[in-house]
């Protein structure tokens, strides 16, 4: 009998290397259990899964940034944020292992269950 | 164009249009008023003045992109800021003007007033 994996936002983040890169098959099907918006970005050699949310303005977005820092030191993973009046670009990618993870599409998924 | 001679970080923003857009002589002028660090970025039509500050971790990162987003919400201008792990880019630009106006160093100056 194979348990039914835990979904996304209730998985932890773990130290991953170079072996677990995900290529880009695997990104997709990963990004298939994510809310509609994200997206892969980027070559083979250096995937990134990103976001862009609009918000009502630039303290929305800041707030939203806030939050997700707040699951970033959380996970002891954290993304690149670009903010702007109204915007903010989320992208997630493993240094560590040189492109994407599960630890990405694990907090992208902790993000999008986020409170409005 | 002559700057007014109270210092930079004791002015406050007000609303500039197209008029009030510098040359880049008069950034490069403004420029000199500030901490090291920051320059002009971007081409003659579309100037903005960038720094990017290293800091310690992501939090500290974070941290300051919060001190910098009160200071734009009491100035109500906004910048825009890329942010990562103890990295954070702060990126001024008028939009109303087209260009850099001298609500860009005003707020660059508070900035550079900020405790550390």
């Amino acid at each position: 009998m194979t348990l039914p994996e835990l979904p996304l936002h209730e998985q932890h983040c773990r130290p991953l290397g170079p072996t677990h890169a995900l290529d880009h098959a695997a990104a997709e099907s990963a990004l298939a259990r994510l809310d509609a918006g994200w997206r892969i970005a980027g070559t083979e050699s250096a995937l990134a899964l990103e976001r862009e949310f609009r918000l009502s303005d630039f303290a929305a977005a800041l707030a939203l940034a806030n939050a997700i820092g707040a699951l970033a030191e959380a996970e002891d993973h954290h993304p690149d944020l670009e903010l702007g009046w109204g915007r903010l670009r989320v992208r997630w990618t493993t240094h560590s292992a040189g492109g994407l993870t599960l630890n990405d599409f694990i907090c992208a998924a902790k993000i999008d269950r986020l409170p409005p």
